[in-house]
């Protein structure tokens, strides 16, 4: 077996000014977790939000080490708002909750992916999904693949 | 029909230290799409990418506004490297290349989806996806929820 070649960026080469920052507010999450997370320097890494079953992916929002330690132990999707500067658990004010099934961190500890069973529309505006835009794709690599499949 | 009460933030009550900046880099994106954009302080948009007909979540990457012109435009991913200060086409170095069959924005404006057919793994650690540690949910809601699913 070869080893991989990486593209992406490899932790621990990072410059100072890049994500690193350690938790913005204090917060009752497991050392142990909270050592595998690479945060903005805002203290946050981003989550992912997807529907269990369907595979849907919902939504895209903010967590620093309490939300996190809010979701895992309460079961209720929490995240931060970054206009608010506040805690906020999704469905407590629209009713749309967030069951939350499992959650799985990235190889470089930067993004949360969150399956969920959710209650109505996952959006603000209604919307079962907050990806409702469609950006047109004209590249002839996508095109040729999708010729192909 | 109610109307849906939001519980997210809401764009357009942002104080001015929230994401709200305009491109880093030149750009060609069109000037259509780059005023959707909400970015971070750093030009920034968060791309989450999905394998189109699996719709396993595959990795999460960062675009500003030229990367999302070369993905729209070419069919290939291109992303951001906050780490190396450039821009890369995944899969140049390691093979592993992201056809992109479609690419959405969300209702506020800063994160993308992007279906793409992944060709062999997607993580720099040689595993298809880079979700692969799994964190403990103990929370009775969740529990509750998965007994009646």
């Amino acid at each position: 077996m070869t080893m991989p070649v990486p593209d992406a960026p490899v932790p621990g080469a990072l410059p100072t000014s890049e994500p690193s920052g350690g938790p913005s507010r204090p917060s009752r999450l497991d050392p142990a977790v909270a050592a595998g997370l690479r945060r903005t320097p805002d203290g946050l890494v981003v989550a992912v939000v997807r529907q269990y079953d369907t595979g849907e992916v919902l939504m895209v929002a903010w967590m620093d080490d309490e939300a996190l330690h809010r979701t895992l132990t309460t079961g209720r999707a929490t995240y931060w708002s970054r206009s608010r500067g506040e805690y906020w658990v999704k469905g407590e004010t629209s009713g749309n909750h967030q069951y939350v099934h499992s959650v799985a961190l990235d190889c470089d500890g930067d993004a949360l992916l969150l399956e969920v069973d959710q209650v109505g529309p996952a959006c603000h505006t209604g919307r079962r999904t907050c990806f409702h835009t469609e950006l047109p794709v004209t590249g002839v690599a996508g095109d040729k693949r999708k010729a192909r499949s």
